[in-house]
């Protein structure tokens, strides 16, 4: 069901300040920058083999990126693993007794099929599930 | 100079009560399981197309490892880039002014070179470069 490692995300305070630590230090090419308004972020995504860091600036307090920077600073958010087929993995994870934060696919800011697990179900790793 | 994400390494307390998780719910590969004592850690490797996850349990108290989980919980502690040549790297980012944990590279407990970038350089995030 999981083919590769689609994204990292990253939660950042400003994607300004943190974009060329990734571009001019590390080398990285930037493949998409956008506000995300209906998702209350922008975002960046970076292309590394064939993966991706997601820069992620909240654009409202009550994201749940705010709450995350406030509580605990910049750092890792999420990582989301590519399926072939979301709502049968979804399906097959609550069968197995995963609790699902998304019960349903919903769209991601990137346009494809997302959904997240619970980190209590996955040793406190927020996991995201995408399908493009 | 970066060609791939090699792994993302998660701090655990246990990877027997771990593993399940990334096996049995998320269907990954275990591609390996070793004791690194020189390191002070226990280690398993599991396969996501090009890239890996790495699971470390800390073996000693005095592990790195061991302070960030009862700091944090378990948790992403790093992320490692593959890189073609590890010192020419260390050397271009020592010139961008970027702060270096190892300034020379040492043998990761997989047996290729690595060296860890400090996260005041790099935005608050642990960043690994390996080369095999």
């Amino acid at each position: 069901m999981i083919t590769c490692l689609d994204h990292i995300g990253i939660a950042v305070h400003s994607i300004e300040d943190t974009l060329p630590i990734y571009t001019q230090l590390l080398g990285l090419k930037l493949v998409k920058l956008e506000d995300a308004k209906q998702h209350g972020i922008k975002a960046a995504l970076l292309a590394v083999g064939e993966t991706n860091i997601e820069l992620i600036e909240p654009l409202d307090k009550e994201s749940p990126i705010s709450k995350f920077l406030e509580k605990r600073g910049q750092g890792i958010h999420h990582i989301a693993f590519k399926v072939d087929n979301i709502e049968k993995s979804l399906d097959q994870l609550k069968a197995k007794g995963v609790t699902l934060i998304d019960k349903k696919p919903r769209i991601g800011f990137e346009g494809g099929k997302i959904a997240f697990l619970h980190p209590k179900s996955t040793g406190n790793i927020l996991i995201e599930l995408c399908q493009k």
